[in-house]
């Protein structure tokens, strides 16, 4: 590649706008691009953060609010299924997941699952290998998972009775300090299987099997990862896993999150967010707590019932679509945008973050470039909607049910004219924030 | 009252409909009724359970829906100010509660608020006074806030590194009991400030003091109180409290709840439920977390933008409305229910259960008698709904700014009439649950 910055256009692509509009027309999953209610003039690439609108959703919210709420009251907690939701739609989620029925519930937020994934292991641990006390993550992980493992650990040890070994976070960087640092004190390898900023995947079945030899447990991040790669929870043997459905999954702004548990862990420990939801039998008002036997267990509170109930009409165009279709399509636009950006602003200075190697690739690709942040303001202006991370990193996430080969193209023919022009330079734009 | 076992009608109420429907037609709150949506030839005595449709609620998910997240899709973030949602709507709710301003933020459920609060408090004891390891809360509490702090204690308990005097839950079964049970080990008092199930108050500000006295720290939990009676955190120098927006604040099915923490315990300790909305600088993306200084320390993780976009209908309405006209109407339909029940039914065996002194008495009133179940399932069949609670418990909540007078006639009107033909033996109905 080090003739790419000889000079404008030194490297053709061997694409064509044309040849693009060929192909788009003769993908398989090129009508499901109208399922979704997407604005004019946009070219949406942050699906990856939140997902599109699909046709439907606005219906089921003005169901949910007018009927079920308007009229049918507190009766609708049973005549409308409300009570139900979490699992019905946790199976349906499961599907796409490799989960077992019943092994899945969509419930809080990803960051409180974490918590009681994290906490439900450390209990394992503590009653099988009390001597394991270490929660192993990534330097890289979205901050919140992070967060969270040293918020739980900090909670145990400030309030532990006496001194002990304390409960420890540690952050590795790659593959290498991963594997060096599995040993006889951990008890949780927590990662992401796809990384939010960089795009690079772990290989599930591996790293959980390296763990499980090192007698850890593992929890998986799936919020990159759900409904944009295949995932096979119970064909990898993993512990736990918690993840989003408001990105590739669709289910609208904050949707509700979910928690996977392999059913060997259901019927073990306490969880401590054993709010009434996750009780045997929450409507005996019995004063002691006695824990649901299945995935009900790490269930908390009453869930938003309107955001909840939209979830269900992006997992169902999710259940329609071939996930193989949508992995391929994935990888031929994510190889596309690279081959694009790496030829058509060959010279502008991008470097690309994400792994060329497709078994190590999510659904999003990432350059990194020193005014990365005005460069995206700028493309933001004109209609191309990715997102900034820092730092200097332009992500651009891939959802192949809505986005095509032509708005590849063109939202890279954006990207080189903004370059060319320095428009960036010229502009400012507030992307003050994004949610992941 | 013995004579009103006697025979029917031995006591006359000195109410008539008539005169009930004149009173109505005075009531400075009658105007509030148009502002809800409710179903015809219903009279709807269960909004201490789910609140009923504000008009403009279902509005305001369609613009959400539609116009935020379907055109605005991720910038909606900024754009339509989801991320100030939180503590914009908490500081709305906090001029119901004699909160400071960014001393309230809307988030998560109720139980998962009160585990923070919970949390806050044990270490800010830890850190004081380290021999207190007791929370105490009531036997009679809804049973989630129980769980909660039992998930809690044997979370600590059972990581703990080397067995010590271990946390602990204490409960109290009336307020004699309660201030036997403050001593040198209280660490945390936890209390519903109106009871679910009876609808008892206690007075915040002297049970307040007295847990202040024993080195106690408070937390109230206001789910039946928020909305529906006087509520003056500040006045009463409280620690924390949380609640729900669903019952009298009109929020919506599972409408995310609300933490008030005083500020003066917003930057001592980190609370465990450390999500990345809780860290100082969200969007730096760092490897290790600090906490934010404010009340937004309180916060986890993402939230459903759709459930909770809705709840400021219903708190722009309650806001309007005068909270001391709210209490007083409140007083007099709930005493107006026992009156009349107490009259026109005093042949059937009711007992009431909620306390006829006015400051110790919530907005709902409950009634126990042995066939609570199938009356309760006649009477909703019939369109008044109440709600049952175990053991034997009819529940009926009082809402002023949509229950008038004459509803009240009329429902125990119907009451009277299926006990009389002895309907509620004949039927068969499905309560299976209603949350609370």
């Amino acid at each position: 590649m080090d003739g790419l910055k000889e000079g404008t256009h030194s490297v053709q692509s061997i694409h064509t706008r044309e040849h693009l509009a060929q192909r788009d027309a003769q993908d398989t999953l090129r009508e499901f691009k109208e399922r979704f209610s997407l604005p004019e003039s946009v070219i949406y690439l942050d699906g990856n953060s939140l997902g599109a609108l699909p046709r439907g959703a606005a219906e089921r919210a003005a169901e949910v609010v007018n009927a079920e709420w308007g009229q049918g009251l507190i009766r609708s907690w049973n005549e409308a299924g409300w009570f139900d939701l979490p699992l019905k739609l946790g199976d349906k989620l499961g599907q796409l997941l490799g989960a077992n029925p019943q092994e899945t519930a969509i419930t809080d937020t990803t960051s409180l699952n974490l918590f009681k994934a994290l906490a439900s292991a450390l209990r394992t641990q503590k009653a099988d290998s009390p001597h394991r006390r270490v929660i192993i993550t990534e330097r890289d992980n979205f901050p919140t998972d992070i967060y969270i493992a040293q918020g739980l650990t900090d909670l145990v040890n400030s309030l532990s009775q006496e001194i002990g070994v304390p409960y420890e976070v540690r952050l590795i960087d790659d593959e290498a300090s991963l594997r060096a640092a599995l040993d006889e004190d951990t008890a949780v390898l927590a990662l992401s299987h796809v990384n939010y900023r960089t795009g690079s995947m772990w290989d599930m079945a591996e790293i959980t099997a390296a763990a499980h030899d090192a007698g850890a447990l593992v929890v998986w991040d799936l919020a990159h990862a759900a409904g944009a790669v295949p995932v096979d929870l119970n064909g990898a043997n993993a512990d736990y896993a918690v993840g989003c459905t408001y990105k590739y999954l669709n289910g609208g702004p904050g949707s509700p999150a979910f928690i996977w548990v392999n059913a060997r862990h259901h019927d073990r420990f306490w969880q401590p967010l054993s709010g009434w939801w996750s009780h045997n039998a929450p409507f005996a008002m019995e004063e002691s707590y006695t824990p649901a036997k299945d995935v009900r267990r790490f269930m908390c509170g009453t869930q938003p019932v309107t955001s909840l109930a939209m979830i269900e009409v992006g997992l169902d165009i999710a259940l329609e679509a071939d996930m193989a279709a949508v992995r391929a399509t994935s990888l031929e636009l994510t190889d596309l945008l690279i081959e694009l950006v790496e030829t058509h602003c060959a010279e502008f200075g991008f470097e690309l973050v994400t792994p060329r190697e497709h078994a190590q690739r999510g659904s999003h690709v990432s350059f990194r470039h020193k005014h990365g942040y005005e460069i995206m303001a700028a493309l933001i202006a004109r209609g191309v909607i990715g997102d900034y991370r820092e730092p200097e990193v332009l992500r651009f996430g891939i959802t192949p049910l809505y986005i095509s080969r032509t708005d590849i193209w063109d939202a890279v023919q954006i990207l080189r004219e903004i370059l060319h022009t320095n428009a960036w330079q010229r502009e400012e734009y507030s992307l003050r924030n994004a949610v992941t």
